[in-house]
């Protein structure tokens, strides 16, 4: 009988956003086979004794690193040991984190998984940010996409208003100007606002407020960022603009870490 | 100086689905206001010198409710004793959970607030029905709506591709042949696949899958539900209904908890 893979959500990073079942199948973790953004905190919480691998160091620089990945979770689950084996994901792992790929492998090889959802990264940028990301008033969706699909696949047909949704765009950097172009072509005003949240939920956390406009300019971002564009933003958007005077063009910022040079 | 507020993600409802930074905060509380979503076992974690309120069976009854939350929580913040306060909802404050609402009486009143995220219902739900909510190969946005947005407000501006995006519908019951119908009428095929996930991550937990065009005739499904609409359902789908014979029109069900008759 194969061993069960745990694959777990990190969360955005901090350690105390950790589900309790992530950070105790961390500790009695045997193997842990992580990727490259999760935290250094986190992967501290494993036992001195269990073998740690950053499978997104080890793997991820070619084409084939999903493959390699798949082969490594199959073959420490096979290998005929008793062990706890867990495959730990930045954020959440149903959301841009390959699971699909890595369920087909498991399940091709009949090896039996379980998930433990994470924090996804929208919502620990809305909390970093201090807003909400649905609201009856102005929000009535929530769409979360990357930066590579932003693009205008197809005008034709739609169930969303795009003045009425909020939306969270993962890994937006490094070119916010294409976003900010693509967006105002579907219909977006220039004057919506937006939050850019870096490094949500850790120590340097930073947020900065900027109008869709404001974001083609918009330079010294760090990743890991997640762009929210919609209403919901304005309120605390207006808020920070009136305190900061003069309005920044490159959009006004609160940061956490003020050794931070944003 | 007013209390701080936390507001708190309780998450999907099982204890061990709550961030470390949640437990730590409900268990040093000294008030909790709670939503009657929140489960019986995550209100336990509170202290029993705590006071708990449980505002959305206290106020959840008319159209008032949310004004008498706010004033409840300002009075709570200011009324110059030294307390820690919790403000706990369901899932992910910031999804579906009238936070805007909240923080503009907060800011209003002037009180400090932290957010703390929580797991989403969608994340719960892909985690509990095990698949992925975005795929490169079939997938390229997650849209998170309700059953009451779900109607073609707008279909002549989009970025999104319908049948490469993954619809998470809170909230979905009871009326499954009106979604089924404007989904179809946006243009998803019939066969398209759906998860319908009932108390996602709790011991009652059940799946059950079925095509767009079967929704309509679903019944039983018990709330707190979430469904999960697109192709990143079919793998798990197609591999339940070749072990369900004969297939079963109202779909196959996958349960933790057989003495659910669904």
């Amino acid at each position: 009988m194969p061993n069960t893979i745990y694959i777990v959500g990190a969360g955005p990073g901090a350690a105390d956003l950790l589900t309790i079942r992530a950070a105790e199948l961390l500790r009695a973790a045997d193997v842990v086979l992580h990727d490259d953004l999760v935290s250094r905190e986190i992967v501290d919480l494993c036992s001195t004794s269990a073998q740690i691998v950053n499978v997104g160091k080890r793997c991820g620089r070619n084409g084939s690193s999903q493959e390699q990945i798949n082969a490594l979770m199959v073959w420490h689950a096979s290998d005929g040991v008793e062990r706890t084996i867990v495959r730990l994901k930045s954020g959440d792992p149903s959301i841009f984190g390959r699971l699909g790929e890595e369920l087909d492998a498991l399940r091709h090889a009949k090896i039996p998984f379980e998930i433990v959802p994470g924090i996804t990264a929208a919502s620990a940028a809305a909390a970093a940010a201090r807003v909400t990301l649905t609201d009856r008033r102005t929000a009535s969706a929530l769409v979360i996409v990357t930066a590579h699909n932003t693009r205008n696949e197809s005008r034709d047909r739609t169930i969303l208003d795009p003045a009425r949704s909020t939306y969270a765009i993962y890994m937006p950097g490094p070119d916010y100007r294409r976003i900010a172009r693509e967006f105002t072509e579907s219909g977006l005003d220039t004057s919506t606002p937006c939050a850019v949240v870096s490094n949500a939920g850790r120590a340097n956390e930073e947020t900065r407020f900027l109008e869709l406009g404001e974001l083609a300019s918009a330079s010294g971002i760090f990743p890991p960022a997640l762009l929210i564009v919609g209403e919901v933003a304005r309120d605390h958007f207006l808020a920070r603009r009136a305190e900061d005077q003069p309005p920044a063009i490159e959009g006004t910022s609160v940061t956490s870490s003020p050794s931070l040079n944003l």
